[in-house]
C-alpha cells in the first residue's frame, strides 16, 4: 500500500497543546485518510509547537521531501500564532492585505451580527495573506485557508478546530487536490459485519494480490470491516467504470454480510432501515452494556418510528420488575447466561409490545469473572415475532472495550436475525 | 510552558495504519501527557510508516535532537515489525537472545495455555533484544518493551497496542524517567465540574501569573476542567510538600466544584460515591441521550449497588407507559420542556422505588429544532426524595456533541442536588 510512484503529501500539526496531550490529535487521521482516498503516498506526520525555529524546522524538512504539504493549526489572531508567517518565510513572499481573506473575516462577523468597528485589529490581521496565496473560504470561523507555492511545492494551511477545517478540506482542497492529480481518483465503500478482518481479507486474497487499477484497502474497525475500492481514471465516469464491477464482484462474494455502500453509512443506520422497511417495532434491554447499545441506535435521527423503549436492567431486581424474569430462574441459571439473556429478550418485546427484541447480559469486568466464565463473556439474545435466538461470546480488552464489542455484535445479531437469509 | 532547561523528550509513533488514517494516535497525546507530568519537554512528535530507510531517518534525526526518544509499534512478530531491528543498527548493537526476553513471551503463552511447542518462529524472534538493552516485561502480551543507549541517548521502544503500550509506561518507564530526572516531579490533579474554562483560569489568574515552581497546568474536557499542579523537588517529600499549599488554595477557591482529585477519577466514580455513602438509590430516564447517561453511569464498577434501573424513552408512548406521564400532559407542554422533564424525573423515581432520578429530554438535531426550542435545547430534572429540580440548557455542535454535554451536565446537576451546598 505505502510505496507508490504519485504524488507525496506530509502533514505538520501545529500547536503546543498537542505536544502537551492536552487533545488527542484527530485532524491528522482524518486527512491522511482523506489523502489516502486522493491516491496520495504520506509517508510523515509531524507535530509541532508554536514555535518559529522548530516550526521552519519541520516545514523546510517537508517541503525537501514531499510535493503538498499541508499544515494545521496556528492560524488564529493571537501573536502565538506563527503559521502563516512562517510559511511566508519559507516561500519567501512578503505578507499582503488580500480584499478576499479581508471578506472572510467580515463575513464571519457580520453573520454573527458583530459590528464592523467592533472588530479588533488582531481580527484583521487574519486577512493577511503570502503574496499570490490561494484564499479558501472558511464559513465557520475567521481564519481562511491559503495555499502558497512554495519552491514549486504546494503548502496547504489550514485551521486547527476540526469544525472549521474538515468542511474547509472536503469543500475547497479536495476538488483543488484532485484536480492537480493526473487524472481523477474515484473510489467506493463496501462496509462489512459479522466477518472477521483476517476472513475477510482471505475471501478477496486473488483480488489483492497484483491489484493494479482499481485497488481494494481494508480496514479494520470494532466488529467491522470496511473495504475502500479506488481507481485512477481520466475522468470520473471512467473511474465509476473501473470500480463498479469490483463492488459487484465484493457484493457476490460478501452477500449480506455488506451492510453499507456509503462513505458514512453506519450498522445502526442499516439496521434502523431494515426495521422500517418491514415495519418492525424494537426493544433494548440492557445489562453490561448498560444504555451504550440503545444510545447507538439512538444516534440515528428518526429512530423514534421503530424504537419504542429501552430498558437497563443492571441489577437482578430490575431483570425481574421491568422483565418479569421470575427470581428463581436468574438465580437457578445466574444472571449472565443464555437462559436469562433470552428471557431479557422476550421480556422486552412483551412489555413494550414490540415485534422485536435484542438483548445484552454480560461480565465486562474487571471482577465479576470466574473460571466458568471469565471476564468478557457475554450472551446476546433477539427476540423477533417471539422466535428467540441467543449467541454466547467472549470478547478480550477492557471494560470499555468489552462493553463496545457487546454492543458491535449485538447490532449485528439482530441484522442477521432479521434478514434470515444471512444463516 | 514549552520553554524549559531540562531534559528534552521526542516520539515516534510507528505504523503505516496512522499515516493511512486507519486508525487515531492515541498513544502520542497519552505519551505527551506523561511528559509534561514528568516536567520533560517535548517538541516534536513523529508518525512514520514500518520502512526502513524512513524510519532511520525518523530516528536519527530525534536523537540528533532530543535525550529520550520513545518510539511505540513496529514490535510485533512479522517481517513487517521493524521497529527493533532499525534501533540495534543505529545504536550499533546485534541482537542477541535475552532470558528475559525469552520469558515475557513463554509467559504469555503459558497464561493461555498454549503449549511451548506450538508457539511459532515468528513469536521467539521476539526475544531477540539489542545487546545491553534494558527488557521490560509486558503482562498484556509478547513483544517486551525496550530501553536502548543509543550515543547516550536513550530510546525507549514499546508496543502499539494502547492496552499494552499504558500499564507498561506507567509500571516501567514512568519511574525509569522519573529516576534519571535530575530531581523528581511531583504532581497532583484537580478535577473540576460545573464551572467554565475562562471561569475556572480568571479565578486563578494571579496564581498562573508569574509561577514558577509549582506550576498550574489547566486542561479542558467537555464539562470538566482539569487543573495539574506540578512541582520540581529533590525528592518526594519536597515534592509534596511544595504541592500541598498550592491544592488547599485551590480547594479554598472552588470548593465543591472540585469533584475528584485521583489521576483517573471521574466525575461518574464520584457521583456512585456520594450515592453509596448516603445510601442513595438511583434511576434514570433518557430520552435525546438514548441510554447514553446510564452507560456512563455503568462505567463504574459495583454501580449495582445504587443503580436500580434505567429507562430509555425516546417515544412519547414510552414516556407515557413506563413513566406514567399523562399523554395530555405531553401534548401540552411538548415532550422537550420542563414540566416533562420533572415528570420523567418523578415518574423514573416512583416506578424504580429509587430515592434520587435523573432525566433528560431534549433536541439533539440535526431535525426537530423550532424557533423557541432550536437544536441543542435540552432540559434536565433531577429528583432527590421527591424534591424536583429542572434545568434547561443551551448546547452547541452536532447531535453527538449536544448528547455528550447533556450527560455531564446531567451528571453535575445531579451532583449539585445531592451535596446542597453547592447552590
Amino acid at each position: 500500500m505505502e510505496e507508490n510512484n504519485g504524488m507525496v503529501a506530509e502533514l505538520i500539526s501545529v500547536g503546543t497543546e498537542i505536544l502537551l496531550g492536552n487533545i488527542v490529535n484527530t485532524n491528522a487521521a482524518y486527512l491522511s485518510e482523506q489523502c489516502a482516498r486522493l491516491g496520495l503516498s504520506l509517508y510523515f506526520q509531524t507535530v509541532v509547537g508554536d514555535n518559529e525555529e522548530r516550526l521552519t524546522q519541520a516545514l523546510t524538512q517537508a517541503i525537501s521531501r514531499s510535493d503538498i504539504v499541508i499544515l494545521t493549526g496556528g492560524l488564529g489572531p493571537t501573536k502565538d500564532d506563527l503559521t502563516k508567517e512562517v510559511t511566508a518565510k519559507a516561500a519567501g513572499r512578503k505578507l499582503v492585505e488580500d480584499p478576499k481573506a479581508r471578506k472572510v473575516v467580515a463575513d464571519f462577523f457580520e453573520a454573527r451580527r458583530i459590528k464592523q468597528k467592533d472588530i479588533t485589529e488582531n481580527n484583521w490581521k487574519q486577512a493577511l495573506v503570502p503574496e499570490g496565496a490561494t484564499v479558501l473560504p472558511n464559513p465557520n470561523g475567521t481564519a481562511p485557508g491559503l495555499i502558497v507555492d512554495c519552491q514549486g511545492k504546494q503548502v496547504i494551511l489550514l485551521p486547527g478546530p476540526p469544525g472549521e477545517m474538515r468542511p474547509m478540506f472536503e469543500k475547497s482542497v479536495f476538488p483543488y487536490l484532485q484536480k492537480r492529480s493526473p487524472g481523477i481518483i474515484y473510489s467506493r465503500m463496501v462496509k462489512l459485519c459479522g466477518i472477521g478482518e483476517s476472513k475477510a481479507a482471505s475471501m478477496i486474497g486473488d483480488l489483492i494480490e497484483g491489484q493494479t487499477n482499481p485497488t481494494i484497502a481494508t480496514y479494520a474497525r470494532t466488529g467491522e470491516v470496511h473495504l475502500r475500492v479506488t481507481a485512477k481514471a481520466e475522468n470520473e465516469e471512467q473511474g465509476k467504470k473501473l470500480v463498479k464491477p469490483m463492488v459487484r464482484e465484493l457484493k457476490k462474494r460478501f452477500g449480506v454480510h455488506i451492510f453499507s455502500t456509503k462513505e458514512d453509512g453506519t450498522l445502526e443506520e442499516a439496521l434502523v432501515d431494515i426495521l422500517k422497511e418491514r415495519k418492525y417495532s424494537l426493544a433494548t434491554a440492557e445489562s453490561c452494556t448498560g444504555g451504550l447499545l440503545t444510545a447507538r441506535l439512538v444516534n440515528v435521527s428518526g429512530v423514534s418510528e421503530v424504537l419504542k423503549q429501552g430498558y437497563v436492567t443492571y441489577s437482578n431486581k430490575a431483570k425481574h420488575r421491568l422483565l418479569g424474569i421470575p427470581k428463581g430462574l436468574i438465580k437457578k441459571y445466574s444472571p449472565v447466561s443464555d437462559r436469562v439473556a433470552a428471557e431479557m429478550a422476550k421480556g422486552a418485546a412483551a412489555n413494550a409490545g414490540a415485534d422485536v427484541a435484542i438483548a445484552v447480559t454480560g461480565i465486562a469486568g474487571p471482577h465479576g469473572g470466574t473460571e466458568e466464565k471469565p471476564v468478557g463473556t457475554v450472551f446476546i439474545a433477539c427476540s423477533v415475532k417471539g422466535q428467540v435466538t441467543v449467541r454466547e461470546y467472549h470478547f478480550d480488552g477492557n471494560r470499555e472495550k468489552i462493553r463496545e464489542s457487546s454492543v458491535v455484535c449485538a447490532l449485528t445479531l439482530l441484522r442477521e436475525c432479521i434478514l434470515p437469509q444471512i444463516r
